[in-house]
C-alpha cells in the first residue's frame, strides 16, 4: 500500500497543494488558488493607503488557502487520508509578520485593521531600502564577520530591515508583537502549536548562522537600542533543519484538513531552496539554476569561503550536512518579455500569428540558426541591475554591436547570450574561490520551454545540464521533506537524499566542442565589458543620477 | 524683365533641372528623369557580371536625362529661353569616366561595350578598397603633406584609387584613355567644348591644392611606376574655382536645349557642396550640416589647420576666399530608420496608422514630451562606422542605460541625440583647432521634417540652426553658379556671396538653456563612452572579427 506526502507552496500571489505517491513520485492530486487579496501595494482592505514600493498580504488569506487547497487536493487524490504521513510547507522570504504570543497576527485585531506594519510584509516590499542602507553601514564599519557570508551586503527584502522599518514608523507595532515570524513557519504553528524557525530562512534572510547564531547583541544595539534584544524577546522558536519534523497536526488543524492528527510537519523552507532535492540536487558540486522572471542559482558544497557577491552561504540551509550557497541574477525572462513587449516590429508578430506559435517560439526559432557570434552583438544583462557578483542595483542595461544590418533575432540571441554569460561570471566566481561546480541543474518554466537557451547556457558554461521532469519543483521539494518528516518508519524517507530518489529529469543539454570555443573568445569580450562598466566606469550610475534629476 | 538661370542637379538616381527667376529665386519651371540605367551593380547592360561592390553608370544615360530635362523645365517655365544668361550643374562625386581625346566615354565604343572598366565609376563603387588602402599605406610612409587636409586618410571613394584599379584590372583601357574626368566637367565638356575640372571635386576628391597642386610624380610612381606621369598624361583641363565660368554654350548644345548659344556654362561642382550658397553659408564661421541618410557637414573658415578625423579641408573648395571643410557622421536617417523597421511593436503601428501619421511622427511626438536624460539612456551613434572624428567604419552601434521600463520612443529619441551628440564631438573638433564654428545651418529632407530633432541638435551644439527653406538645396546652388558664370552685367551676380541673397531659410532653432545644461552633462558621459570605445577599447573590433569568421 503507497504512502503519500503532502507538499504545500505558498506562492506571490497563490497557494498550491499536491499530494504525492511516495512509491513513484507521482502527483495524485493537486489544488491551486489565489489570495484573496493579492499583493496590497496601493491601500489596505478599509482604504488605509501605503506608501511607495509597499507590498504586504492578509495571513487570512494563507489561511483560507491552506484550508482549501489541502482538502481539495486530497478529495483530487482520492487518498485514504490515513495513508497521507507527512506535510511540507515552503514559502516566498522573507515574508514576516507580527504576532501575539498565542500566533494571532496583530491585524486580526479591530485596533490595528488600519495599520500597514501590523500585516504581512511580503518578500518583495521594498520600501525599507534605507533601513537596508543603514544596516549594511553599521555592519560594514563594526566590521561583521557574517557581511562575508552575504557577499559583503544584505538586501532591504530580507527580515531585518523589515523589522527597522516597523520600528522606525510604528514603533506601537514592534513593541505590542510577542514575535516577528517567517510566514512559513507561522503556517508551521498553525497547523502544530509548535514555534519553529527554519534554517533556510534564518540563514538566507536573517543573519543567523549554525555556528555564529544570530548577529550580537552589540550590533541590534547599534541599529538602534531599543533593537538589543531583538532576537531574545522577539524570535521565538528553535532553528530548525530543513526536512526535520516541527511537530504533528493539533487536533484542530487535523479536522480542518481532513487528515489524521499524528500526520508528521516539516519545518517551513524557502520556496525557491525547495527544488533542491526535487531535480535530486542533494550533494556537494551541484547547482540548481532557477530560471523564472530572474534567476536563483543554489549550488550545495562542503567547503565555506568567502565569496564576494553571493547572495548568502548557509551551512545545513537546505541540505544537511552541506553548505548552501546562493547567487542570482535579477532578470532573465523578465529581460526576454521586456524585447518581446518593445521590440519587436509587427512583421514578426504578424508571422508568428500566422504560424499559431508564439513570438518566444519565432524568435527563439530564427536565433537558433545563428552561429554563436555572428551577430557580432554583445550584451550586459542589467536590465534590472546586477543581483550576482557585482552587487549592483544601479547598473543597466547595455548592448553593443549593432550595425544597420542587425535584426530583431540577433538582439533576442545576445539577451539570452548575455544571461549566460552572466552565469558564467559566477560560476567562474566561486570555482577561482575554490568551490567547485561539477554538475548543472535547471528548472523553472523557461528551462523547460526554451531549448535555445538552455543549449547556450550549456555551450557558454562548457557544462553538462539536466532538466527538471517537473513543473511544480518547490511543491515536490516540500513533498520530500514531509515524508522526511514522517521518517522512513512511517513509509517516508530518513533523508532528503533518499527521498530525492523520486526526483525525476528530462532532457539533458551537452555542450557542443565548436560553440563552447567560440563563445569563450566572445565571453573575453563581454568580461571586458562587464569589468568595466561594472568597476571601473560610474557612467551608468551618473546616467541614473540625470534621470533621478528630470522628474 | 526677370533674367533666369538654370541648374542642373544630377544625383545617384535622377537628373533634376530648375529654371530660377533671379529677381527673387522663385522655381519657375522644374522637371526630373531617372537614369534608365540606374546604378549597375550586378551586370552591364549585355548581361557581363561586375565584381561585388561594384557601382557603375552609364554616360549616355546623363546625356538623356540632360537634354531631356533642362527642354522640359524651360517649357513648363514658358520662360523666353533668351532671358536664360546662365547654366550650373552639380553632379555626384567623385563618379567619373575614362575618355577619348575628344571626350567621347570608352563605353560607347563597340569594343568595349562588355568591359565594366570603360563605364563610370559612380561615387559608390566600393571595389577598390584595396587601392585605397594601398595608397594611404604609400602616403602615410611618405609622410605626404596631403594628407593632413584629409585628417590622415582617404576613401575608396574618392578618383585616385578608382584608377588604380582599372590600371591594375584593366590596363588597356587606362592606356587607351586619353583622360579620366569627374561626370560634372564631362557634361560642361558637352556642353561647352572646353576641358575643365572643377576645384571642388579636385580638392575634395583628387588630392589637389590650390597651394600644392596634385600629389608629386614621385608619390604616383611610387603608387605605380606607370602612375609616373597621371596628372600631365590623364587629367585635361585648368582647376576651375566654383562659380567661375568653364565657357558658354556651342551651338549644337544650344540647339539641342533649345537655348541662346551665348548662355554661360560654370564650372562644376560637387551636390552636397553646392548647396552652400543656396542655404546663404557663403562667408567664415558658418556650417552647413547636409542631413540625410547619412550626414555631411561644410565649414567656412578664413583658417587653414591641420584636423584629425576630417574628410578633407580645400581652399577655394565651394566659396572662393575661404577655405572649405568638410566632415561627416555615416549614418543619420538611415539609423531612424532601421530602428523603425526592427525596433518598433505592433501597438505603435497601430497607433499611428488609426492616427493617420507617419511611424517617425508619433514617435517624434511622444519623445518630444521626455526631458534630456529622462530616458538614462544614451548610444553611440555608429551604426554604420564613424567617418569623424574617429573615420572608423569598424565601429559599430551601442546602447546603454536600458532598464525594464525602457520604452521604444526612449530609445528613439536617445538615437537622434546620440547622432547630435556625435555632431558636438564634429563642432568641438573643429573648434580645439581654432577653427571657429558661429552659425549652424541645416539642409536636407530630415531637417525640415523633424523638429524634435533640430531643436535637439541646437540644445546639444548650444547654436542657433537655421533652417533652409529649400528642398531642392543642390540645383539652387547650381542656379546661382550659373548666374554668376553669366555675371551682373548680363542680368546675374558678381559672386556668389551675392547670388546667396536669393536663398530662403525658414525656421530658426534656439538653443534652450535649461536644456543646453542638462545635455552638457550627459554629453561628458557620451565622450567618456565615445573615447573609450573609440580609442581606448577594441571590443567592437573583436566583435566584428568574431562576426566575420563565422561565416
Amino acid at each position: 500500500m503507497s504512502k503519500y506526502s503532502i507538499g504545500i507552496d505558498f506562492g506571490t500571489l497563490s497557494g498550491r497543494a499536491i499530494v504525492v505517491d511516495l512509491s513513484d513520485g507521482h502527483i495524485a492530486g493537486e489544488s491551486v488558488m489565489e489570495y484573496p487579496h493579492k499583493v496590497m501595494s496601493e491601500t489596505l482592505p478599509d482604504g488605509t493607503p501605503l506608501g511607495s514600493d509597499w507590498a504586504l498580504q492578509h495571513p487570512r488569506d494563507y489561511l483560507e488557502v491552506l484550508y482549501t487547497v489541502v482538502p481539495q487536493a486530497v478529495r483530487e487524490s482520492g487518498v485514504n487520508p490515513a495513508d497521507i504521513i507527512g506535510i511540507g510547507i515552503d514559502f516566498t522570504s522573507s515574508t514576516v509578520l507580527p504576532v501575539r504570543a498565542d500566533g494571532t497576527p496583530l491585524c486580526f485585531e479591530e485596533r490595528f485593521a488600519s495599520e500597514p506594519h501590523a500585516y504581512v510584509k511580503l518578500w518583495k516590499h521594498h520600501a525599507a531600502q534605507a533601513d537596508a542602507d543603514r544596516l549594511n553601514e553599521v555592519a560594514a564599519e563594526r566590521k561583521e564577520k557574517f557581511l562575508t557570508r552575504y557577499g559583503g551586503k544584505t538586501s532591504s527584502e530580507w527580515m531585518i530591515p523589515k523589522i527597522m522599518q516597523i520600528l522606525r514608523e510604528a514603533p506601537e507595532i514592534y513593541g505590542e508583537a510577542a514575535a516577528f515570524i517567517e510566514a512559513a513557519d507561522w503556517i508551521v504553528l498553525q497547523l502544530t502549536g509548535e514555534w519553529t524557525v527554519n534554517a533556510c530562512a534564518a540563514g538566507f534572510k536573517c543573519l543567523w548562522s549554525k555556528r555564529d547564531g544570530y548577529p550580537s547583541e552589540d550590533f541590534f544595539a547599534a541599529l538602534d537600542p531599543r533593537l538589543k534584544n531583538f532576537v531574545k524577546d522577539k524570535i521565538k522558536g528553535r532553528v530548525t533543519p530543513v526536512g526535520r519534523r516541527a511537530g504533528r497536526l493539533t487536533q484542530s488543524a487535523a479536522c480542518r484538513l481532513g487528515l489524521a492528527a499524528s500526520t508528521a510537519v516539516a519545518a517551513g523552507v524557502v520556496d525557491a531552496h525547495a527544488a533542491l532535492p526535487a531535480v535530486g540536487v542533494v550533494d556537494k558540486g551541484k547547482m540548481l539554476l532557477i530560471i523564472g522572471t530572474s534567476s536563483c542559482d543554489v549550488l550545495l558544497s562542503d567547503r565555506e569561503e568567502a565569496i564576494e557577491g553571493i547572495c548568502g552561504i548557509v551551512e545545513d540551509g537546505v541540505i544537511e550536512g552541506y553548505y548552501a550557497y546562493e547567487s542570482g541574477q535579477s532578470c532573465v525572462g523578465d529581460l526576454f518579455d521586456w524585447f518581446v513587449n518593445n521590440c519587436v516590429p509587427s512583421r514578426y508578430e504578424a508571422e508568428a500569428r500566422c504560424r499559431g506559435i508564439n513570438i518566444h517560439a519565432l524568435l527563439s526559432e530564427k536565433a537558433a540558426k545563428l552561429a554563436p557570434g555572428e551577430s557580432g552583438l554583445v550584451a550586459l544583462d542589467w536590465w534590472n541591475g546586477n543581483r550576482s557578483v557585482l552587487v549592483d542595483s544601479e547598473l543597466s542595461g547595455l548592448i553593443a554591436g549593432v550595425t544597420l544590418g542587425t535584426k530583431p533575432e540577433e538582439i533576442y540571441r545576445a539577451l539570452i547570450e548575455a544571461t549566460a554569460f552572466g552565469k558564467r561570471v559566477i560560476l567562474d566566481t566561486y570555482e577561482a574561490a575554490g568551490v567547485k561546480i561539477d554538475e548543472l541543474y535547471a528548472c523553472g518554466g523557461i528551462s523547460r520551454k526554451n531549448e535555445l537557451m538552455m543549449q547556450i547556457y550549456a555551450d557558454v558554461t562548457g557544462r553538462e545540464i539536466t532538466v527538471s521532469a517537473c513543473s511544480q519543483t518547490s511543491a515536490m521539494g516540500a513533498v520530500m521533506m514531509g515524508a522526511v518528516a514522517a521518517g522512513k518508519a512511517a513509509g517516508g524517507f530518513d533523508s532528503l537524499d533518499q527521498a530525492a530518489k523520486l526526483s525525476r529529469t528530462d532532457k539533458v543539454y551537452r555542450p557542443i566542442a565548436r560553440n563552447v570555443g567560440r563563445y569563450a573568445r566572445i565571453f573575453v569580450e563581454y568580461k571586458r565589458m562587464h569589468d568595466f562598466f561594472g568597476k571601473k566606469c560610474d557612467v551608468m550610475k551618473k546616467l541614473r543620477e540625470l534621470k533621478k534629476e528630470s522628474f
